[in-house]
């Protein structure tokens, strides 16, 4: 980001007005997680989360495929430490893309599987094309798809979680909008455009005002429904007397478009 | 209730039978939720909630929607207070819904928005017109639905949750019963006798059985699967004890119609 | 299993290959689960879990119907330490089908009613023929389908589980498909071998393998978010140094089957 003070080997960043574009760049392999290329992302999306000039990030992949999971070429032979490393910084990945303010939206083609599917599971929300596939087929290969299942499993039903996971079959892009884990499903020339068209919603708003109520969203997410309303009731009326919310709320009431501060 | 011994401003009352109508009497608002109209229906609830006369309740609202969410013609220039007042009654609203012991069926019409959509998110059961519609599009407005996304992504996948969360768009009903928001979908004409048909199903019940299975199911559902079971094998082997359970039990092996007790 | 060591009143067992099917037998009893049914399942289940030959398990029901749930017959007029002892078993047995390494597959024809569609709800993977149902229709016998609920609410949306349990109502096998409680519907004369072709694939996998990662899924789910990832990320880098993983990964590199270890 900051205008190409990074140079990065594996992904792509574009500023488009104040939606970032990340784009995996290892087409010749399948955009596969190395740890290299997980450290990038790592590190981008750490950088996205500190510039307030963006509103809304979109992640795609180049070549044939989203994302094809962790990089098996360097999964053999290792050391435990490096396994550890290997999941450790997948996992921080996962997280860093949920904990930042920015909503990401997942622009996906071809497949998104094991890793892959855990990255279009853990971004915000998932637009992708009517031929794309989605799968965790690492119980084919003995390597259980155990971290991607924790976003799959909170993204659609248990039973189809179960399913992808025991099996490591192909689910549809249509059958994953059906269970939950897509938002969108479109022929492939409306792929970026639909994608797009997300993150200008969002960009309208006040980043103040969507950052935190992401933020509140994974807090709330996992809390007992009584805990949730103590939290969220605060973070409401905290919320309401934002300098944001008034504009909004007199523009709205005043019939003209709001003024977002800075 | 109580044979109109309360006067409401903001809401209407009926019983027909065992079941009790709810109305939001506030058309030209939208049935917006202002503090007074929280209030009442807080009170009423609560009322409903010690009635043993009343096994089911259904919540509608007169006018062109069943309801607009808060009453933003309070919300600016007001005291940190008042705001943390506005969303301790509402949040109080919400969990009184769930706590008393009759079932609540959403009876939906036109939009149910922001804390409207809370409130159908929050109902036990809910039945839509196909034209109807929701939303959470307080951020839109500077003020992040917080307090609604605690109901709302406990009843849809969480990417659909996020989706009406970060874009404030509107979702259809027909898409509403497939993410599981909405129990019917029926033609307006219909919509009025659907809701009915579902009260008459639940008040046939023993009003005792439906009060103890609605409170085990909003606890055990916060809970992880181990304790959710040591908490209901003894709601349910307790529940067998009772007269109503021998008396059903019993008439269905006798192949005859159950006395409920009083 | 073992060979014929072990002889059941209410069950049979069969193994083809690495596949057990279990099937309950009192088909004029609609296979309800009286408490000695329930004792041979758990007791078959525990030792069926305890079997390395075993990769899969089909579970049925001979006659009309999956099975009707618990048996009324012995429901009435006894103790209070009866009623628990009936609903420790039934919880037991419903936890050491989700505890075994081996995946479980409820194969469903007829109905599948109260303790019946808990057990459905329980399995891991569910396939039904078309015209099968699904209900939890204890309120109509003043006896709240309260543990039933517990793996219900897990498999489906909150609102369809409550309206499964406050009317008692059967939802066809379509409707289950939709809200994520069934995995696969057919034609009656595909059920045994849709159920036998998804055993097949999952003993094609590492027993070794499949039973680590059945076994994380189902207590990551109970966790928060981030527990879930500190559990699974350990659980994934122990996979990974593992003889199978890396020969699954070898295999894969160099285009070859896979040999799995003992």
């Amino acid at each position: 980001m900051s205008q190409g003070t990074v140079t990065y080997q594996h992904i792509l960043v574009e500023r488009e007005g104040r939606i970032a574009h990340v784009t995996m760049n290892r087409p010749q392999r399948r955009n596969a997680l190395s740890l290299e290329h997980m450290q990038e992302l790592l590190d981008c999306f750490t950088q996205i989360g500190a510039d307030r000039e963006v509103g809304a990030v979109i992640l795609s992949g180049n070549g044939p495929v989203f994302c094809s999971g962790h990089d098996l070429s360097e999964m053999t032979g290792q050391t435990p430490e490096f396994y550890q490393q290997i999941f450790d910084v997948c996992t921080q990945l996962m997280q860093q893309i949920q904990a930042i303010p920015q909503p990401v939206i997942a622009q996906i083609h071809g497949v998104a599987t094991a890793a892959g599917c855990q990255l279009a599971a853990t971004c915000d929300l998932v637009v992708a094309t009517e031929d794309a596939r989605f799968a965790t087929p690492g119980v084919k290969i003995g390597l259980f798809c155990s971290t991607p299942m924790v976003a799959l499993s909170r993204a659609v039903p248990a039973k189809l979680a179960l399913e992808m996971l025991l099996t490591g079959e192909m689910i549809s892009a249509q059958r994953a909008l059906e269970a939950g884990l897509v938002n969108r499903v479109v022929p492939v020339a409306e792929l970026a455009n639909t994608a797009r068209a997300l993150a200008e919603k969002i960009v309208a708003a006040s980043p103040t005002v969507v950052g935190l109520g992401k933020q509140a969203f994974y807090r709330q997410i996992s809390m007992p429904q009584p805990e949730a309303y103590t939290y969220t009731k605060d973070v409401m009326a905290t919320n309401a007397t934002l300098a944001d919310a008034q504009e909004g709320i007199c523009a709205f009431l005043e019939k003209r478009p709001p003024q977002w501060g800075k």
